[in-house]
C-alpha cells in the first residue's frame, strides 16, 4: 500500500477521546457546553477528539443537528488537525452531505460507520458504499478512518475489506478505529498493512498497538482517562518505562466497564464537575441506577483517578 | 387493555406485502414505477402495503428522499387505508418528522422500527424513546405498529415493552409486525395480547397466525407471492379447507429463503416482468449470482408460481 507522509495525515497520532455531547433540558446538544469539553479534552492531553461517536450520541442526532453541531465546535475554535468526525449513517446521501460538510469545515478525518441496518452484507456491497461515497464526495483533503464495531452497527469491516479500500483509495482510506475489542483483529491489520493508521477502540490495547506501528487508542472512556492515558503515550514517545502506567490505566478502563458508556460517563462527570446539565442523554440512552455510579467512581477514586480529576 | 373497535383501524386484516422500492439508474427512487408495483400488489390480491419497510430500502433513503416518496405513492392514488408506512430512524427527531409526515399524508398505519443503532438499551429507554415519539405527534389518527426484527435492527422489542406500550397508549400502539421468525414469540403475544394486531413477517405463519386471532403477515416475498397468500386468507375467512394453500404458500416461501431478499426479489422481477430497472439497487445491497436467480425461479415455476404470475 503507498503510505501517506506524516506531512499528509492531518491528524496526530496518541489518544482521541470520543466525546460525550453534552445536552440542554430539552435534549438539543449544548454546542457551548460540547466546546467547553473538547478544550478540557484536550488540555487533559488528548491529541484529538473523535466528534459524533458513538459515544457522542450521534446516531441519535439528525443529520441537520449534526451539522449544526460540527459548525459549532469548529466555530467553537477546536482545530480540524484535533478533529475526527463522525458521520457514517445508514443511507448514503445523508453520510455525503455530513462527509462533504465535515470535509469542508475542515476536519483532519472522517470517522465512517458502514450501513449499519442491512445484515448480513457482502464486502462487495460495502465496497460498492464507500467507494460510491469517496468518488462523490471528490476532495482531495478527504481521509477516512473506518469505524469497525461490529457490536453495535452489526455490520463487520472485514481485513480483506479494509485492505482492498485502502489500496483503492491510497492516502483517502488511511486508518481505522477497531472498536471489535478482538486483539487478534488489530493485530493481523497491523502486519497486512503497515502505516495503517489504527486507533484501538480501548485504552487497553494503547501501548501494544503502539508497539507494532498503530497510531493509538480513541475510546468512550478517555472522556474519563485522558490524561492517563497521554501519560502512556508521552512515556512510550519517549522511550520511558510505560508498563505501569498502561497497567493503571487499564484499571481505570476496567472500572468504567460496566455497560452503557453513556449514561455512566455523562452521570460521572455530573458529579464531578457539579453539573447537572451532564443528565441528558437522548433515548434509547436511560440513566444507570446511581448506585450504580457511585461503585464506578469509589473504584476509580481507588486508584487515584477522581482526585487526580479534581 | 381496552381495544380499538374495527372501525377505529384503519387497516385492514390480511396478507400485506413489503413493497421493493423500484429505482432508477442514479439510484433514485422510482415513483412512478413504486406506484405501479403498489397497484399490481394490490390487484394480485394484498390487501395493504407495508411502504418503506426494510424491502423496500427505507433505511438507506433519506428522511427527504422518504418523504418525497410517500407524498407520489399518495399522489399516485394508492389509498391511505392500504398502506402502513416505516418511519422508523435511529435519531428520535426524523422518525417525528416522518412519522408526522406520513399520518398527516393519510397514512392508515406506521410501521416503527425501534431506535437500532445502540445496542443492548434497556426497555425503559426504549419506552421513552416511543412513548416521546407519540406525545411529540400528537395526532388522533396515529395508529403504531411495532416493527420487531432483532436480526436486522439488533434491538428486540420485548414482550413485557409491547404491553406496556399497549396498555399505555390504548388505541395508538394497536399492532406489531413481528419478523423474529420466532414462532413462540408469536403465540406468546398473542395470548398476553388479546386483539393486537400482530401480522407475522413471513407468510409461512399465516394461519397459524389468523388461527390464534392475529391479524395476517407483512413480507419481503409477498412482493411475488401475493395471489397466493390472498388465497389462504380468503379460504380462511370464508372456513373453507385451507391447509394445502398454505402448504403450498409456505414452499413458495422456503424457494425464496436464500437470503438477500432484496436483490433476490429484484432480479427475479426484472426477469418475470422483462424490466432491466429492476436490477437497480443502493449500496450496501448488491446483485446476487444470476444462477442463483436461475435456481429460485426453477423451484418457483415447478411449484407453479411463476407460471400464474405469467
Amino acid at each position: 500500500m503507498p503510505s501517506l507522509t506524516t506531512s499528509e495525515i492531518y491528524l496526530p497520532d496518541g489518544v482521541f477521546a470520543a466525546s460525550l455531547t453534552p445536552m440542554r433540558a430539552d435534549l438539543s446538544a449544548d454546542h457551548h457546553a460540547l466546546v467547553q469539553h473538547c478544550r478540557w479534552l484536550l488540555q487533559s492531553g488528548a491529541d484529538g477528539i473523535a466528534l459524533l461517536g458513538t459515544t457522542g450520541e450521534a446516531n441519535s442526532l439528525s443529520v441537520q443537528e449534526r451539522m449544526e453541531l460540527i459548525e459549532a465546535v469548529f466555530e467553537g475554535g477546536i482545530p480540524g488537525n484535533r478533529l475526527m468526525v463522525g458521520t457514517g449513517c445508514c443511507a448514503l446521501p445523508d453520510t455525503l452531505t455530513l462527509t462533504r460538510f465535515a470535509v469542508e469545515q475542515g476536519a483532519g478525518g472522517i470517522l465512517l460507520l458502514p450501513p449499519f441496518y442491512y445484515k448480513p452484507v457482502s464486502d462487495e456491497g460495502l465496497y460498492r458504499y464507500f467507494s460510491s461515497l469517496i468518488e462523490q464526495v471528490q476532495d482531495s483533503r478527504l481521509r477516512i478512518y473506518l469505524y469497525h464495531f461490529p457490536k453495535l452497527s452489526g455490520v463487520p469491516i472485514s481485513i480483506d475489506l479494509t485492505a482492498r479500500l485502502a489500496e483503492s483509495f491510497p492516502g483517502i482510506v488511511v486508518g481505522m478505529k477497531d472498536s471489535s475489542g478482538d486483539w487478534s483483529n488489530m493485530q493481523a491489520l497491523l502486519e497486512r498493512l503497515p502505516g495503517f493508521k489504527l486507533y484501538a477502540g480501548t485504552e487497553r490495547y494503547l501501548l501494544e498497538v503502539l508497539k507494532r506501528g498503530g497510531a493509538g487508542c480513541i475510546s468512550a472512556t478517555t472522556n474519563a482517562t485522558a490524561a492517563w492515558a497521554a501519560e502512556v503515550y508521552r512515556l512510550w514517545k519517549a522511550g520511558e518505562e510505560v508498563g505501569a502506567a498502561q497497567e493503571k490505566l487499564t484499571q481505570a478502563r476496567q472500572a468504567l466497564e460496566v455497560g452503557g458508556f453513556i449514561p455512566l460517563l455523562k452521570q460521572l462527570f455530573a458529579r464531578w464537575q457539579q453539573n447537572e446539565g451532564w443528565r441528558y442523554m437522548r433515548p434509547p440512552q436511560a440513566p444507570l441506577p446511581e448506585a450504580a455510579i457511585t461503585a464506578v467512581e469509589a473504584q476509580l477514586e481507588a486508584l487515584g483517578l477522581a482526585l487526580e480529576r479534581g
